[in-house]
């Protein structure tokens, strides 16, 4: 087995202007330019790692300097000695005594932290010759969890508990990985409901989407009530009343509003109602929940640590636990909150879209179908169908479900032309722009 | 009354290398130099306003960048029209549609909002000619309840309840602000109890403290428990029995080790036990309270914005609520917390130290006293003696008590040639390092 060793890095700042038109729009994030710090490490061989953190344009530039400063703990590392201890490089990043105070674990740095964990798990799969997820399914339980820093998370889950989780699985996991391999995981569709499509806009998008085989929608919801019940009313008299309808606030409300505005589009008969309120409030999702019962609470993208999706799986706060593949600090702490979503019986519906979030997504899903949550009873993929051109291998969907990558690495390799154009200020899309 | 125009801002970095030597050391910050994102806004009169935002060294450049971002929303706003709709403005600087995502209202970002909102206060109160204690003090309830953004805090702070709250107080504010003038509030000092502090020291320090008046000592713990049990003896026998002593873990333990660890420290009659783990963590800091009844908890110096604060006070997690004034975003938010606490029952013991945090401090418990908390029973505010030198206006403790500031502003003016000296990496003291 090759064992490189990082000897430099950059990290580029890449930002989509998808504010010209309303891709993305919501209640809180009006003009998203999707955007991405891009970290590639750089070995002493052919081998690189890229890996990306997810964000919306300006704000950015904080996670690409964040970003630089953590890669200078990796140079000088070969792979053996990351993967020798990999828990304790995700804990001296994330612990750095300087730097931490600006978190801790959380916003820009937390970000770059994932960024860059990613960066290396795609180097260590490419090494491998495995796509990330296989790489992972392939490990034995001890190893996995081996991966994962506890600190903090003993009081809902040891080790050794993560193991038996595991175990459990391991008997039927080839099983599931056929199916994987044949059908692939289910995924829904936001692409129909953004806020600032038109009423047209969302009619026609649903039809199409139905005639590709997608059987869940998600509606954008928050800003004006009388709207959303129009927008609602349409989507499920266009989507009828067996397909699935999730609506997502962004954020928009505090507790009462909350209750009040989502029972006004119950009727409607959403099957979840996702970030209703602040990302940091376990308390305030639990009291939503009780009440719009039976309707489910979803959030989890703004969800900054594994500590806080702890909480919110302990309070039972969340029917639906949508782990972030960059907000949370890489595939390392990814895995510490499958496990313990598992072991609170919460299914997983990760978060994607934005860029390269979905090629991300799609190795997790896997890996939490064939090793962790091991069903796929409500559990559904978030899929967004744009800008997965800049991508060497986007992800395949087919029959409205996410195939398992084939690629070696963690499929997040944006093609060399792509971070040219658009990187900011100085690539072609953003220079005409400054200077016109 | 004057309207200056902010016409231009600077923001530098400025660091102190409080490493060489163990101040400031505990058992996750193990060499800290305290620093500051310092924002200067010019206006089109002479009027400055000055406001930091309070960081441990590496990490600072982030929130000097995040700072020059938001500061270019003020440029071009007069005094008035902020003043008018103080609240909305805050919103706006922490709903930043783009910029909010690699927070929001977390980390970096909202560290400098922090240090802009202050700096806006600092100008806000040498207009008015006051000290900022003052100028909030003599500030209607309807007045000082409209600087306060209320999303996400209704479901346990109306802001109906909030005016209540502070007309109840209205009566005796006057006597309060005689009695503060008078004789201050009262204060405990962390400078005898570093975690890299030699023994002998930490006797020495405290014999000086006591002969100063000192009641009340914080002991930084958490590395080793024999050591701990040594350094808890030592302390208790010096300062006596009736002296409170308060233990300061700074994040370091889970749930069960927490409970044990402060158990084993419990026969040297801790006051309370501060940060026992991840600041982020409600429901472990709620078990750890049940566990080491009758210790109090203390946590919030990273205690990331009011809503965290809002559910360790609804969830009865934390005896002791310790504000900071630049974690949190400005004195809004601060206001926002201290009328929380107020109404769920819970002193507030501001954290200070590192550098301006004593002199912001100074006026945030001065308006706690006067208008809100009302109380010095269990309130008792943070003092570290260092690095006051290099403030124009530096707090002033008699007795261990902090004297109300008399100076016009937030008191967070240092003087020019400290940020000569110490601005990073150009000041003489990095510069001369950097080359040799």
């Amino acid at each position: 087995m090759p064992n490189p060793k990082i000897i430099s890095f950059t990290v580029d700042d890449v930002r989509f202007p998808t504010s010209d038109d309303a891709d993305g729009s919501d209640a809180m994030h009006g003009s998203p330019d999707y955007s991405a710090a891009y970290i590639v490490l750089k070995t002493d061989s052919d081998f690189e790692g890229h890996g990306l953190t997810f964000t919306l344009g300006r704000g950015t530039e904080l996670c690409v300097e964040a970003a630089k400063y953590l890669c200078q703990f990796i140079v000088g590392m070969t792979l053996d000695e990351i993967r020798g201890d990999f828990a304790g490089l995700w804990r001296k990043l994330t612990s750095e005594p300087q730097f931490r105070w600006v978190g801790p674990e959380k916003g820009v740095i937390h970000l770059a932290t994932g960024g860059v964990i990613n960066a290396i798990w795609d180097l260590y799969a490419k090494v491998e010759n495995k796509p990330l997820w296989k790489l992972v399914c392939d490990m034995s339980a001890e190893e996995m969890v081996s991966c994962i820093d506890f600190r903090y998370l003993t009081d809902a889950l040891t080790p050794e508990e993560a193991i038996e989780i595991l175990k459990a699985n391991d008997s039927t996991a080839a099983v599931r990985e056929k199916e994987m391999l044949e059908s692939g995981f289910p995924a829904y569709t936001t692409s129909a409901g953004w806020l600032g499509y038109s009423d047209e806009k969302i009619v026609r998008l649903c039809n199409e989407g139905i005639a590709d085989g997608w059987s869940h929608f998600k509606l954008k919801v928050g800003d004006n009530l009388e709207d959303d019940r129009r927008r609602a009313g349409i989507m499920r008299n266009t989507i009828g009343p067996d397909r699935k309808m999730m609506l997502d606030a962004n954020q928009r409300w505090d507790v009462q509003q909350a209750i009040d505005w989502t029972n006004t589009l119950a009727e409607f008969n959403p099957w979840w109602i996702e970030e209703p309120t602040c990302p940091d409030d376990v308390l305030a999702h639990k009291a939503i929940g009780e009440g719009v019962h039976p309707i489910g609470i979803a959030t989890g993208e703004q969800c900054q640590n594994r500590v806080m999706f702890k909480q919110f799986l302990q309070a039972g706060a969340i029917q639906f636990c949508q782990i972030d593949s960059c907000r949370l600090g890489g595939v390392n702490e990814v895995l510490s909150v499958l496990l313990l979503a598992k072991k609170f019986g919460v299914p997983v519906c990760p978060h994607a879209g934005g860029v390269g979030l979905c090629e991300y997504v799609n190795h997790l899903i896997m890996i939490d179908y064939i090793r962790i949550g091991a069903s796929t009873d409500s559990h559904v993929a978030e899929f967004v169908d744009h800008l997965h051109e800049h991508f060497v291998d986007p992800c395949v969907i087919k029959n409205a479900a996410y195939m398992p990558p084939t690629a070696a690495g963690y499929s997040a390799t944006m093609k060399p032309e792509t971070i040219e154009k658009f990187r900011f200020p100085d690539g072609e899309v953003w220079s005409t722009r400054n200077s016109g």
